[in-house]
């Protein structure tokens, strides 16, 4: 009986379990000493929270010597985190090692095959492994809780599964690397070139000493695979996410954005139509008076729109010890009152196999910024290049003159397919008057 | 064994139970028919993050003739939506009636005392008669949910208890009521009376024909004391929350403001201090580059302050058939998967008993503007009653001169202890030469 299940699982909630819940942590990195503190200090709160108490029973870190300025006496260590997965004082493995490899995704998978629970702030485990630990998960009965892959303390992930699940959703959208977003902030605050602000960024330790995971887009579209499959209801596809990162992006163009009435920002967009689902990362216009144009620094954002709901934004720090230890351990009160979620918020077998659009078949305005030969004909060239792809002109902005010399010319486009964009570029590019590779960059909320 | 319990719980998510919940709702006013519109245009999906289908078994409303655009074909039909409690085919009530009275509190309270499961829209009567019932339900074992009493479709209630519950939440502050979100925002664009205003915002239907429970502040109050019990794991405490209106608030006001900087926003505030909490609903300034001052129209907006996760904000429509039902059914999916959460967070034993801060305990900046007879000695007077209370100024601002007739004069003071502000005031208002009752708005987010 149905009414009976509620009752029953009601009465567990009221009368929880008293016996803790015995965690196991893998990798004590900035992350996992945020979550040893957030559990040391608010360990009464989180008890109340989550009807028992969560122990650290178990962790597994390179190195044993380190201060995290939390006493880990009484703690089991192991010297593989692998081990962690055959713990069976452990009821449940944190993966806070990273990566999409092992020894990460070897420790998921036998965890979830031991039946043993696991919270993981893995957005590349996800990413390229959902689909595999999805089906394991749910063939072992294991559940799996990810709050912390994507935009750090924000609770999206509970927001799209489970807030907005009776939605379908149009379109999800955001700010989901604060490194890009702290540096093309600072460029439109100081007008300073990408290079110049990179480096600072590295200085006050936003960006890393190899930079190109943020800055080339590949961390914002492993964390757009996991909102699209959540938003969607479809598993997870990482390889059909269209990237490109901002290295690209000029002071230049930053300064006609904002003549134009827009911010510049690393957008991950995921659409869905009557094609299919389109999933892409890469600079965007977005008009100022939208809500993501005004995302500033590190902080992330991500805009669901719903056919019930309408359009919602979450808003937050996306990342560091702190927020992220808030998701892991909001996953983890979960676990503790027995609240669970199939991975990509339904059960495999009730996953759309709705296919991916190429990115070709994209169609929206573009902002394409040339350096032409300041000479007669030039922007008669451009514009014949771009009516012989079919493309169509809404404006062109040109400042200045400099006869004979290089000189900047903006365009901006009505709405176009990417490959009659695309062919357009390859006809521009190989006209002599046009100096240097152009810019592309696309135009969103407009 | 605790390891068995996880496992046991994830395994249920696992193979779901495949009997329909079956559903029973009170009340199929705007809300009762978006609840059914919903649950009929996306049913397959609903069905696959329930694990199950959601099945409507019995309604009740006061008309039964009314066209909802829904067939309730083969639906029982009760004539008392009393009658939903005792209905043995219905898992879990859905309380759309409203108002902290009957029949809406009694329907809810019986359902829970029969061990049913409740999902409820009514702020009201979570917010008068919450304690009661988080008693009620505890004691029978009977889960209840409410994400669309506060903000509507914006999964707030979800975030506080379960998303952010790691942290220990300093602050938390919105945007609560669409209706006077709506009204400000067009006093600010158009430099139009808040009467004017009212009046259109009634036409167009975002304001009832007696506005009384929005304008006031009433609303906002409510979902305030929900938002206060979730975030400060107390029960709630309506009775608490110190509550003014937007009546007062003129166009004068609204131009001064902008002037100085700032937006005038209804804000909904509940605040942790040493001294225990502090709850209010007031007008606001607020600095325009915050996030709060750019939710504009009918939108509503939550931000909350917690230890570890720092600064979030939630956006969206607060209001309306669709984002209300989209919660409603959220909440419904909850409960067909098994995933409860004690009403304030925690059970009743673990709640905590902190006291709450009388708001003339309340310390902060004020903006205070009069309408003084512009002659020699005005200001010194005006000054002096402040000194006299303790109160010191940060800034004053008078425009034109108008000698011997009435001009604004706008005061900006610096921190003040709201008893002081207030014995200022009273000499204030004794002065010969102030002639209308002062404005007084406090400024926050600064």
């Amino acid at each position: 009986m149905n009414d009976t299940e509620v009752k029953a699982t009601a009465a567990g909630m009221a009368a929880a379990p008293t016996a803790p819940l015995r965690i196991g942590i893998a990798g004590l990195g900035t992350v996992g000493g945020g979550v040893l503190r957030l559990l040391r200090d608010n360990a009464a709160l989180i008890a109340a929270r989550a009807g028992r108490r969560i122990e650290i029973a178990a962790v597994s870190a390179r190195d044993r010597t380190r201060d995290r300025g939390v006493s880990l006496e009484g703690v089991r260590w192991h010297e593989n985190a692998g081990a962690l997965a055959e713990d069976r004082d452990v009821d449940a493995v944190v993966e806070l090692i990273g990566g999409a490899g092992d020894p990460a995704f070897s420790l998921v998978m036998r965890s979830l095959e031991g039946g043993r629970a696991v919270v993981t702030a893995n957005k590349a485990l996800l990413a390229q492994h959902g689909a595999a630990i999805a089906e394991t998960a749910e063939r072992y009965g294991a559940p799996i809780a990810f709050e912390a892959a994507v935009a750090g303390g924000i609770p999206v992930i509970k927001a799209l599964r489970e807030g907005l699940a009776a939605n379908r959703i149009r379109r999800v959208a955001g700010i989901l690397n604060g490194t890009c977003n702290y540096i093309l902030t600072a460029m439109h605050e100081r007008g300073r070139e990408f290079g110049e602000v990179l480096s600072e960024a590295q200085r006050l330790g936003y960006a890393e000493a190899d930079p190109s995971f943020d800055i080339d887009g590949i961390d914002a579209a492993h964390k757009l695979a996991i909102l699209a499959a959540l938003a969607f209801g479809r598993p997870v596809r990482f390889a059909d996410v269209h990237v490109e990162g901002i290295r690209h992006v000029s002071a230049l163009d930053i300064a006609f954005a904002r003549e134009l009435g827009y911010r510049v920002k690393l957008l991950g967009i995921a659409h869905r139509s009557a094609a299919g689902i389109e999933s892409r990362v890469h600079p965007c216009l977005v008009p100022e008076h939208a809500s993501l144009a005004r995302v500033d620094g590190v902080n992330n954002a991500v805009v669901a729109e719903g056919d019930f709901v309408g359009r919602v934004m979450f808003e937050g720090r996306g990342a560091g010890a702190g927020p992220t230890a808030s998701a892991v351990v909001a996953d983890l009160i979960d676990l503790a009152r027995g609240r669970h979620v199939p991975v990509w918020g339904a059960s495999a077998s009730a996953l759309s196999a709705v296919p991916s659009v190429p990115m070709t078949d994209y169609v929206g305005t573009y902002y394409l910024r040339l350096m032409v030969l300041d000479r007669p004909g030039v922007i008669a060239d451009v514009a014949g290049a771009l009516r012989d792809s079919g493309v169509s002109l809404a404006s062109m902005l040109q400042h200045g003159r400099a006869p004979g010399d290089a000189v900047p010319v903006v365009l901006v486009t009505h709405e176009t397919r990417e490959a009659q964009m695309r062919a357009a570029l390859v006809a521009i590019e190989r006209l002599e008057s046009v100096l240097e590779r152009p810019s592309l960059i696309r135009i969103e909320f407009a």
